[in-house]
């Protein structure tokens, strides 16, 4: 940490903080924020310069680190990372242990996801943080949106992680990887490097994998693309939800008339059959756009043709004018 | 083409037909139909799918061959490719020379596909076609995809291509590449392969290594779901072009008061600035993102600032209420 106290910091540090100071902007002098801490290049960096500019305007900055207990030691890992942190000047740190099934309808990585933001969640209510930053970098946008790509789920699947939403914070989603390592090194910090991350069973690192190959084959600046197309489709899939949502508002319960979903421009047309399927007890992971895109053909290619059968015993019929979805009657 | 007249057509020929049978359900006995042939397996199996079935509801079908004159022998691969579709029993054949400067401004390649569409379209306009059935596959669809992602243009560019749009139609986007071959060799037909889709210095062919590299990363079925993607995106583009259009419209012209503009969504108030630019003069090869989202910090982030330098020598500038797009005044 030598190079701290003297001249300016390194180009890496300086974008690292940059980015953090944008986001902190919207606190005020006393607020605590929480920097959610894995031990890796992204978070380390990130939480290093939370501390250094949360100080610059008097914020309190904590850590949380979330063991999932998924390898042999990882409590050991979890512990070392708290302790880094805590060396770096954060204050309070928090180590906590999370258990994570291995056969979750999801999959293991789903799990692990869901119970590190409960396990934030909780620490961000007791301890009464305005904001928890997360050490997201445009790398990992870029894997995110390959993911989606392979998903072929349209523009949601496709906009990546957002820079804000409720508590939590991203900001360094314009920051790479490899500047995140940079910035450690010089800061003098060192991390933990996840043996996971070269495991080709973790999906994220397949699709790691894939974005080196990717620009290999198209050239530099992937990434970034990648990235620039995902803060796109994010504006233009916001969009679209909200209408589909004030949509599912005015059309109020089922059986919903012919007209009032025939006359929703298509875009927000699927994106309401998809909420109105949801809400009749869909499951959202089965639902795909085979299903919507059958529940809309009653809609434009009438013909009298029988129910749509979707995920979770429900169907979708029209009638007199109508359309409804709703359990299948069962057969007794 | 011994199997032709006995017992069921081979799989991927009966896939091949089907297609193209959905697309010429539009036309009239006596219509004419061209097929834009490259000589490849796509547009073979296409030609060959589309006198079939052309012939069955009494359609004339056609071809156009377009020699770009882009490599050595190329005449004689383009008259070899209309021998062979002319055998296969379509008529008229036509095969055309075309000529491109390999110094054009948007490139090579942008050049050939420019002036191949003008010889489509002066083909369809002397010979009265109703439609013009182009061959490419679901694996073109979904290295267009990639491209698209390459540049990081949001959605229109992940679009990809669109299954109609004036006379032309694309029947074979959810067919295979590889479909398309075994159809041909199922049928007994020839087809040409292209050195060039070997040569790593097209842009398509880079395109195509991407796309295999990516399945064997992030498993099969990458390309449907690229293809499904690009379905879904396609319409939400065209939903969010067309209240472009039509805010463009109704903002009349320039200056523009700053509450019109501002009322807008924001993935709207984007594209109406990039309309609006490129209505002024700005070449739209040249207008980034970056671009249109200094024009929208006039409206979102005011707070007096200079005008905004756009491609083309044009500024975006803000004064008393109003925005305008005009020629930076020249110093004498």
């Amino acid at each position: 940490m030598g190079t701290r106290a003297w001249g300016r910091p390194h180009p890496a540090v300086a974008a690292v903080r940059s980015a953090v100071r944008a986001v902190l902007a919207e606190c005020d002098p006393g607020d605590l924020v929480l920097v959610a801490c894995s031990g890796g290049a992204d978070s380390t960096a990130l939480a290093d310069a939370a501390r250094f500019e949360g100080e610059r305007i008097g914020l309190r900055v904590g850590a949380v680190v979330v063991d999932h207990g998924l390898q042999p030691g990882s409590r050991e890992v979890a512990e070392e990372a708290g302790a880094r942190v805590r060396a770096l000047g954060l204050d309070p740190v928090g180590v906590t242990s999370t258990w994570v099934m291995a056969d979750g309808p999801d999959g293991l990585e789903a799990m692990a996801r869901a119970s590190r933001y409960r396990v934030l969640d909780a620490a961000a209510e007791d301890l009464g943080a305005r904001l928890v930053l997360l050490g997201h970098t445009r790398d990992d946008q870029a894997e995110q949106v390959l993911l989606g790509l392979a998903r072929g789920s349209g523009a949601r699947s496709l906009a990546g992680m957002p820079a804000a939403r409720g508590r939590y914070r991203r900001p360094l989603l314009g920051v790479t990887r490899e500047q995140t390592r940079a910035a450690c090194t010089a800061e003098g910090v060192t991390w933990w490097d996840d043996p996971m991350n070269d495991d080709p069973a973790v999906t994220r690192v397949r699709a790691r994998r894939a974005l080196a190959d990717l620009e290999a084959d198209l050239g530099p600046g992937l990434a970034a693309a990648l990235a620039r197309s995902a803060d796109q489709l994010r504006e233009d899939a916001d969009h679209l939800d909200a209408l589909a949502d004030a949509a599912v508002a005015a059309l109020g319960s089922s059986p919903w008339p012919v007209d009032a979903l025939a006359d929703l421009p298509r875009p927000v047309r699927t994106r309401t059959w998809r909420r109105l399927a949801v809400a009749a007890g869909c499951p959202a992971g089965q639902l795909s756009s085979r299903h919507t895109d059958a529940c809309d053909r009653l809609l434009t290619h009438w013909r009298g043709q029988g129910p749509v059968h979707l995920p979770g015993g429900l169907r979708a019929t029209r009638s007199d004018g109508r359309v409804s979805i709703a359990p299948a009657a069962r057969v007794e």
